[in-house]
């Protein structure tokens, strides 16, 4: 029995973060890694918030860059769900600068990630249906699945060239 | 008058780290996040190496994580440059676990990111040329070239999307 | 001339974070000094939205903790602006641990946090004021303007504690 | 039976700490929360050397921030036992800044935290009572008994608070 | 049965990093104890490689910090077995700062570590014998045996001393 | 003409730290290289208290661990002068573990660290000398111009090491 569908607002996540130091290179913009450190974990919450199962991050789709985020900005991350398949989701997270002392704030990043749930006893576990309803949400929907038909394609290849690759170590 | 060109090998990086309890979660696996950020250290590092100019993270294309890493294992991170630009440059990135008691071996990840020279008075560094000599690095500049193509035109639409979804703030 | 009054929703602010290994004692809950870490930063944030000018942690009011949060909990953190004064404001934070695989929602804990604008040349930026216009704002004000009379009565107290207590030192 | 009572000066605790870039805003002033994060652990070090049982923060009394500490300074925190009761007791922690190249010292905050043992098979353990001997020590376990009936009906209002407050959110 | 001999280029770990500001004092110099704790960590990456067995820190020759690091540096760990014992081994690291910029890399340490593996049912697993073969690799496996016969001098002083100093404290 | 001297009391430091799990590896027992980190911290706070100037840390002397210590345990650390030098002093700091729960302290590791001014306009700021009084202060006194001497020799053997190891880079 499959459990009962969602909306994308029942586990819609915003985080808001100060950037400090650590999370910047010495010209003091913050690092792109350090941005999709927080990208996974406000994608992961999100995805959690649907699922209400344990999830792993499966894949992130391409992302830019667009604007620089400075050390002691405000970062803000918008997450919400865009589709659900059988046993994985994908979210989309919203990244924006915020300077503490004007409040300006400019889109730096929209990212797509795919998150599955683990598998127990050999078997994944459904996950809830994501319950669409307006254009705009159809349309993501749309989107998702044609993300989701290269990534299925990227990770057959990428497979393969895993099993070239790894040459014996030890 | 440009810089002399160089060798990818002349810039290759190869990173190691102990996975901690904080980079997982409590299964204890690897969080996707955790392993990006080191991704982008350990290719900006590539990246200065070859450009010996500022350089920051422009765009990361779609990569998939095909095996967990566990507390306790060791991550290794292999970067190289594929291509450069004008005044930007391609680097990819393979990412292993290694398990520390037997030395066991997984591919887990592999990335490309673009990295762009910070502009300075009004124009851009010019960077090295990519030395490119054997049959293999000529397929891997005419595949970045093709990753490259495909980004600009995201990142065309991104900030027209960008542009529609800033809602004003303060 | 003064800056152009706000409501507390143009600066309200939500976090949400998850509790990871490091946070935590070795029983795996949540050290109460963490929580008190993210209550400031959460609180910060509000008062620079508000302010949109530098300010500065003054003072904390007694806070509780009411129920612990476990390792792989989210926090849920929600700050409002209560009232403002000449050159400070009074913060609210509602904390909130999530069970991740549930979605059960507890109260942790309810901080006030006063913040003061930084002196520039010898007098402090005038803050804008807070628009109230419901009967539970308007009880919230009065609640924090008992709490500000009590908060530099002992503040006047610590100072002369602070003239007693200091010891040379070197 | 009753653990042997303790006087205060056996389960004293100082700490000292170089403050680091990561604890302080762009303006090089420690955060409040990173003060607190500390004054937690040096009152937590101190609750365990007295029970030498598993205890965990119930309750932080108002504190004030008297004087900015900066990046490069020393933080020096001293924490003791002032009353103990049935199954939790409170710890004084007072905090002072130290310069680096001066040796110049301030307080900057006094703090009382309540700390309760865990519960164990539904009942909590009893912790060793506080020996007081001087007039000084009588007169800060008489005001902690103030501070603990303040903190009681504080708390029977913020459970009040907690039951009307809680939404459901999934 | 003893394990396979194993070369200490089977084993042989290079590590880098970019070293941050919250590793540097408030004059932008790397920590000597942040050098010692990736030190240790390429050491023991090290050590788990050629041992495939759990090991840890059991002694540190003395190290000196010949050139500072600088915050945004490059510091580039170089670490290799110089000789096995039964069931303890030395492990050999140079780390080197290397200038983002321009390139330029100076020796700051060499430092020589020795672990032990661990005890399991009152005995400890024995570990694969080290192959040498050049002359360079004989130089280091008898300087390696000169220190050891110095650490174990050391140790049995150390521990003579510590039964002396160790105060009884509650 | 020079600062006037200072007794080892007057800049003696006691720090306790509680174990976190990322200090720790898999199997719960502090990192060799966490302990360093802290003991390289104590005795710079020391080193600064008693010169009053910038100070770095120009070597370390072999130190051994003697016990393990665990997650969750405190560790204290207690660093004193042993001597002072024209424009350089040693630091000597003893670790203890001590367990949360019973109390039980056992010496870890005994440090000795130098540390030397910044070099300021070409010269080298002089540092206050030691008053040195007891038998046991003088004995240390001593020991420290033993450890110098083989410290000099071991750094002009070093630094004609780095001369010949430094391979050119880019």
């Amino acid at each position: 029995m499959s459990p009962p569908p969602k909306t994308s607002s029942e586990s819609a996540t915003e985080m808001v973060e100060v950037v400090l130091p650590n999370d910047a290179n010495p010209m003091g913009f913050m690092l792109g890694g350090a941005v999709m450190h927080l990208i996974d974990i406000a994608a992961a919450i999100t995805a959690f918030r649907h699922a209400r199962a344990p999830v792993v991050t499966a894949a992130v789709d391409s992302l830019e860059f667009l604007n620089p985020i400075k050390v002691g900005d405000f970062i803000v991350l918008q997450a919400r769900i865009t589709a659900t398949f059988n046993t994985s989701l994908e979210v989309e997270v919203l990244v924006f600068s915020e300077e503490a002392l004007t409040g300006r704030r400019q889109l730096t990043s929209r990212a797509y990630l795919t998150f599955v749930t683990l598998q127990r006893d050999g078997k994944r576990e459904r996950i809830p249906q994501l319950l669409v309803t307006t254009e705009e949400e159809k349309a993501q929907q749309a989107a998702a699945h044609v993300r989701r038909a290269e990534h299925l394609a990227r990770r057959a290849s990428a497979v393969q060239g895993a099993q070239r690759k790894q040459a014996p170590t030890d």
